[in-house]
């Protein structure tokens, strides 16, 4: 679980914002420029080309410049590792679960 | 998607850390006070304090004092919103990759 620990950190990082969330809900309908993104979320050209640069970098849109606009699409990255984390957490607290609950009836066996 | 949103910020924040990530990993085989964290990691007491705090606070571990020593471990959060919004994700993007699929057979055809 230590492996692309750092590309870990990025996307985790990305998708700890409810905007950038959001950015990536509309690109699920289909390509969205950066103009048209500040005007769905009613945020700054500024404002939401960070946004999107952040998204850039950890892999979770890229972007292309058809002459003077910058058109943004969902990917490459599949959030496979993301998901892998996850559900190994989810085992491992499982088991703890398992544990105290025998550990609860060991007690209770001894009462 | 846009439900627990502020929760989902803290969530991929606090797994937005290679130290805090293996933290929950080393609770995963078991509880751990701050103590026997900071030697595993090689940090300073105040440090795992800080990375602790940030994973108590978004629900992925408890702390209890029991005397002079503080314990931690995994829980209650089961990462569930989380998961469901990766796959939510992981969904969209490969409906976007059909869209592109399908608009590349029908260019090709009408070449």
């Amino acid at each position: 679980m230590v492996q692309c620990s750092v590309s870990l950190d990025d996307s985790f990082a990305a998708l700890s914002d409810q905007t950038r969330r959001g950015i990536l809900e509309r690109l699920g309908r289909g390509e969205a420029s950066i103009s048209d993104l500040a005007a769905n979320f009613e945020m700054s050209l500024t404002g939401i080309k960070k946004h999107v640069s952040i998204l850039e970098h950890a892999g979770l849109l890229t972007t292309e410049k058809v002459g003077r606009v910058r058109s943004c699409k969902l990917g490459p990255r599949r959030l496979q590792d993301e998901s892998a984390w996850i559900n190994a957490y989810q085992q491992m607290l499982a088991e703890r679960l398992d544990h105290l609950e025998a550990f609860l009836e060991h007690t209770k066996g001894n009462e």
